[in-house]
């Protein structure tokens, strides 16, 4: 059914930015208004009024039953999903001068469909929806939190899992199969990213799939999982070593670990994001490992595996101000030292009325 | 390590078409061209000479080592990234009146990347590369043909998980739990698309994700499964109906058996992909239910789940000639009727020079 209280706050703010209509293309969007997804999620949000859907045609009664939405445009392919949505700007333009369409421009949105979209409608000014959705979505209401707490239970229950199962010789997509397997057994939709297991020199990667590699004896292994409940993640990320570790692994792992205890220390509503990466390079500094430092330790998480503010992917996201009712990771960059492999250790906050609280936990324990 | 080969015959068409260099942004044409992918798959082409990788710090000297390619530029963050596809461009632009780059503009391209290069690189000429990889990419070599036959293996062991696990009151969830654990320890790495298990109305969708609605006696279940064995994909489709069929569900499931069948028999080199489209629409036509015939029942398939040709979502792929050496799925479209359901059943083909040869095999049974 649709969220009628968050249409609203979003036609609110498409009124102030001037923008008639939001063009949704992604899941993140479709599922933060309609609490379910669709294979090609396509709505037109105008500024006033309620959405129209534009569905597969074996879809139009469900969708007009369960989402609550009376206007449902169908199609039955993809041409036809392209022609109802031209010919919905061209009735929105009407006699008006010029007509403003949000679109959302980040990863996941399909350069394909943009740029058929731009050629098909040049009569309309297509914006970046950001300005709208960005104010909305950073900031979580109490059942996003829940949602995203269960994701942090699951990412629990698969690491527990990665813990039990990595032993020398086993592959790291065996381990992924044991992963994934248990976090949907737990309740998990799917991940929104591969399950990373990456064992050796491809502990230093920034990320790798999870491959065929054995895992051997005294190397490092992170083990990296995002997994989906009802649409929304939560981040944990592990290092382990097979064995006895190394000094200098031991070394690595316990200036990452200083690291990210700084950074989750720092975490308050008020100061900006940089802040965080502030006090994390700060430990890094001290211990000689300033110059491995990447920048964005910390990024916003909800629908979006990374979403904003995430100062990894837009630098000038790092200015932004950390507000209440934030869910931030602290610990996305990889510290890759070559000859040496990758320490990576993530949770998932939510920065509370009441403080910030952990939506993720397991112990942080280099041997396994 | 790269193959030179592929690598060889890319440049061949790039000249020919005029474009000076091809910048990979996209997970299937790194693992076309290297044989192993990258969470940031971001590499340059020339018309001449060896590739450019751009990537991340503590990938470099591995990425020298393991993919025999030496100019290798590195970045810590994505600012970086970015600066040094432009420096690249600079540099090669150099006295130049023009520089032609193409990029892939499929589904899997980021409008966010793309837009950004193009305002960072406003002297470069951006094209689509489809007329130089689409014809590479569309004709498989022996060496692909047997991963896709790998991926087929894996997809038949997950549909008979499946079959095994249907029973009224389980979730589609928990039945996509047992599937993607069994295609994940038959080798499979992961899936290309979620596992769909789509019951009741939802049979009838587009696709759907699996979710926590539990599968009840007498509905019709869709499973569509893409597993993906070193990133090549098979494509493998089945709908059953747990308990006893009614004579509706068997009429549906019979008309699109028999129209796939018409597909299938109609597969052969020298012909236009929608006389595979005619074929199968003939049945549909004859059943009565030509009406609810969406067009594209047959598209290629390989490192993309779909690809080129597409006529799903490009309709004048429709006019483009079958070849020898294509892999190509019959059974796309789904028949959805409404107040009933959806059937859909899908297998994947190689059209080799010995004649049409199957990649997936599994029982085309109704009842479990």
């Amino acid at each position: 059914m649709i969220n009628k209280e968050r249409l609203k706050r979003t036609q609110k703010r498409m009124r102030d930015e001037g923008i008639d209509a939001y063009l949704i293309l992604t899941h993140d969007d479709y599922i933060y208004f309609f609490g379910e997804d669709r294979y090609q999620p396509r709505v037109v949000i105008p500024a006033v009024g309620m959405p129209m859907i534009i569905t597969f045609r074996g879809e139009e009664n469900e969708i007009i039953e369960s989402l609550g939405v009376d206007d449902v445009r169908i199609f039955g392919t993809v041409g036809q999903q392209i022609k109802e949505v031209v010919e919905l700007m061209r009735q929105m333009k009407g006699d008006k001068p010029d007509l403003t369409i949000g679109v959302q421009m980040w990863f996941s949105t399909p350069a394909f469909l943009l740029n058929t979209f731009q050629k098909t409608n040049p009569q309309v000014n297509v914006v970046d929806i950001a300005p709208v959705m960005d104010g909305l979505r950073m900031v979580k209401d109490k059942e996003e939190v829940e949602l995203m707490r269960r994701a942090g239970e699951i990412a629990s229950i698969g690491m527990g899992v990665a813990v039990k199962t990595i032993r020398p010789g086993i592959t790291e997509n065996e381990v992924a199969a044991e992963v994934e397997y248990a976090m949907r057994k737990a309740g998990g939709h799917g991940t929104a990213t591969p399950v990373y297991v990456n064992s050796g020199i491809r502990s230093g990667w920034l990320h790798g799939t999870a491959t065929d590699k054995k895992i051997r004896e005294g190397e490092l292994v992170v083990v990296d999982l995002v997994p989906r409940y009802q649409g929304y993640c939560a981040n944990l990320c592990r290092t382990f070593v097979v064995g006895t570790p190394t000094d200098k692994q031991r070394e690595l792992f316990s200036v990452y670990k200083s690291a990210q205890e700084a950074g989750i220390k720092a975490l308050r509503p008020g100061i900006p994001m940089r802040d965080i990466d502030n006090a994390a390079k700060a430990v890094f500094d001290a211990a000689g490992y300033g110059n491995f430092y990447v920048f964005g330790i910390s990024h916003s998480i909800g629908l979006g595996f990374e979403e904003t503010p995430d100062p990894t992917i837009h630098l000038t996201d790092s200015m932004m101000e950390i507000l209440e009712g934030m869910t931030l990771t602290v610990g996305h960059s990889v510290l890759s030292v070559p000859g040496v492999g990758g320490v990576r250790l993530e949770d998932t906050f939510h920065i509370s009325a009441d403080g910030v609280v952990a939506l993720t936990s397991f112990p942080t324990e280099l041997a396994l």
